[in-house]
């Protein structure tokens, strides 16, 4: 059948061009560009830590540091079309999320001094080709476009009309805050990459927030906290609580905390509770962990402050997720009306935070 | 593997026993039950349509209407976990949409006189055992579980604790309103099953709203006219317009119309307009077409107007998706967000017109 189609389109070929219809044969010229979003340079070019300096990091979190979500990569462009030619592994998409946000990309491109949505890429295989938008303007246009969230990226190049400007440019998004966290903060369940809720931080705020999310597996060991501290930030997020247990909140917080206080004296540090779990108001048992988890958080943040760590915030649970229950795909994990609500409650007490400090008086 | 698996579970039986370890062993008695949500009866069980009453109707369409969209199960119960074993077919879960959505289950239980969500049947293959929720306290609890959106289901069982009650409810919702329309409609990106725009209409107002989405293919045909027509119902919503090209629209409508009101002297028609596509704003050519479908489907709205035809209303497409273009997963098919934001809009409007009929007067 392939073959067949191969010989059909090869046979019409010559048609297109005696009709003159040259412009149906789509003519495209691909790039591949620096890769934005990580918390340090790294060596693998799709990786958000390289991990290998860290031999004792658990096998689990040197895995999920191989996932490239938060990553993008940005540019400007008078084509018309936007296509992308990507790969990512063979391993299966989570039920709990669409294959677009785990293997996929979407596009922003700024209009009226804001980022929009686009379009997206669709995964079909393992490597896919699609394209992100077509038919547009020939203005030029600043673009962004989000890697996948939960997969490994292998390679990735952005097409446009092949007599088109193409011109990579910087990060769009200024200083550098770091967020710590679970499969939450890396995007489950976003229903596509840029709608995880660190790169929304980014886009409706200017600054750049690195998404350090790590499914399931944000349990605050030694390892981890030295990698962290081995990325220099103008602020630090931890929304860690939802993987660690009570015991592990009580006896790893303060190391955490104490590790990057001492190595960035006045970086500010915001510490965020735990969402609540959706099944939890029903399976007694969720419920009571995550009400220890965040007790738990709190009392450890008033140790330290107890203990005289300057710098050092709170955010509550409280709110994060609405009150009509409809907030998650599977009690967990935030949906896109979930991701919606924490934004509108950390995006204002974040902001309150850092106004405090002159790093982030920037126009 | 798994005839290791399986002794090893067959060689540890005993020990449990021994142990007298019997409550880790869980005990689970499924169940049966009516499939509710359906147009009309059919002799399929699992199926919205018995469609070989239609010979005409499109190929596409019949396949549609095998998929369980908008069909649940309802029953009370004491027991402290409820499970499910159901199976769906063997095709790929879309890339817009998660597996949970596509394939699976959501259980929501009644809580202080509203239906709260309580949790998820994660499909794992084309069969699948899952628990939806456990560790509940052994209150009687009213539960709703909803079906696959976009597969057919094959089979279901709700599992309980062996020595719990378990009862069969009567259709909770009240009053018939017909919906017709698109992917959108069936569900296309809700998170999950009881996220799509029918289901949570059904459980804010206490009405059943019927989904008969027909994802790509919602074209007002004269064999699907037919089969509406078929369905008796207190009000019908047409929400068709996405699929429809401008010349259909023309061509259609007032069949779709007039044979309705014909049918039904009395029930409200309720025509929507398409929603956005959010790339629309970037691809002119997509922009182009859904300004040209909603243009002509308000022609056709004020011909019929003109022509005498009562009890028809119309809802515009003005604010469906909100304006910050987030409210999609791919621009075309709204996810979480997109259909709060449409609920906020069709809700008011939709009972606005419901409650000038006696029907809907109900307490």
């Amino acid at each position: 059948m392939k073959a067949i189609k191969l010989f059909i389109t090869a046979a019409c070929l010559p048609l297109f061009f005696l009709n003159g219809n040259a412009q149906n044969l789509k003519k495209t010229k691909f790039n591949t560009l620096t890769i934005l979003g990580k918390g340090a340079n790294t060596e693998s070019e799709f990786h958000r830590v390289d991990t290998v300096k860290y031999p004792d990091m658990p096998k689990g979190v040197k895995g999920l540091l191989t996932n490239s979500a938060g990553l993008f990569v940005t540019f400007k462009t008078n084509s018309t079309s936007i296509s992308a030619k990507w790969c990512v592994t063979n391993k299966k998409t989570s039920s709990n999320m669409t294959a677009i946000a785990y293997k996929g990309l979407d596009l922003y491109i700024k209009k009226d001094e804001k980022w929009q949505f686009a379009g997206v890429g669709r995964p079909n295989a393992t490597c896919s080709e699609y394209d992100l938008v077509k038919n547009m303007d020939n203005s030029e246009k600043e673009c962004l476009v989000y890697l996948p969230l939960y997969d490994e990226t292998k390679s990735l190049e952005i097409g446009v009309d092949e007599n088109a400007s193409f011109t990579e440019l910087e990060n769009p998004f200024k200083k550098k805050i770091v967020i710590y966290g679970s499969s939450i903060l890396q995007g489950a369940s976003a229903s596509r990459p840029g709608m995880a809720y660190p790169a929304r931080l980014s886009r409706s705020t200017g600054f750049n927030f690195v998404n350090i999310g790590l499914s399931g597996s944000a349990k605050m060991e030694k390892a981890v906290v030295d990698m962290l501290a081995d990325m220099p930030a103008d602020a630090y997020i931890l929304d860690c609580i939802p993987n660690s247990s009570p015991a592990e909140i009580k006896e790893r917080t303060s190391y955490l905390v104490k590790t990057l206080r001492s190595r960035y004296p006045k970086a500010p540090i915001i510490i965020v509770q735990t969402i609540v779990r959706e099944h939890g108001f029903f399976d007694k048992s969720v419920g009571a962990r995550v009400s220890q988890q965040n007790e738990e958080i709190l009392k450890q943040y008033e140790l330290l402050k107890g203990q005289g760590v300057k710098d050092l915030y709170f955010i509550t649970a409280e709110n994060l997720l609405g009150t009509d229950h409809e907030a998650t795909v599977d009690g967990t994990h935030p949906n896109d009306i979930g991701f919606d609500r924490m934004l509108q409650k950390l995006e204002p007490e974040v902001l309150n935070v850092l106004k405090k400090y002159r790093e982030f008086m920037i126009k």
